[in-house]
């Protein structure tokens, strides 16, 4: 059986950096990944809100809301 | 052929919260999953700073960090 887990982004590059890395790593067979992009569905900000989410790029797991910040290096903006 | 993800931690609660959920939801079948404190071996963290790791609990997921951070419910600290 599948457990659920959500991906909640906005868009921005540091959301699909973690998404690609971060969400697509999880192990498929055990969960059940959904990616929400919050900027185009807004009626599902409660919800993310009701999960414990502050932030985003967000993943929602096992009811527990855990924020990812990739932290971009400062050369690669040099 | 299963690549590397490193976990680094402290131990802290936020840290063992992260690493039950996060690291353990990645799929070990394309992620040789290492676990690292950093408390109790200092001498990687020099690794872990060359990754990118600014705090801790971090995960270095093909070769990009990314920190985590679990937002603790104030409401559970009533």
């Amino acid at each position: 059986m599948t457990q659920k887990a959500v991906f909640y982004h906005a868009g921005c590059p540091v959301c699909v950096a973690a998404e690609r890395s971060v969400a697509e790593a999880l192990d498929h067979g055990r969960y059940d990944v959904e990616v929400v992009h919050l900027g185009e569905d807004k009626r599902r900000v409660a919800e993310a809100e009701a999960a414990g989410v502050k932030s985003v790029p967000a993943l929602v797991l096992d009811g527990q809301a855990f924020h990812i910040n990739y932290g971009a290096a400062l050369d690669a903006l040099k």
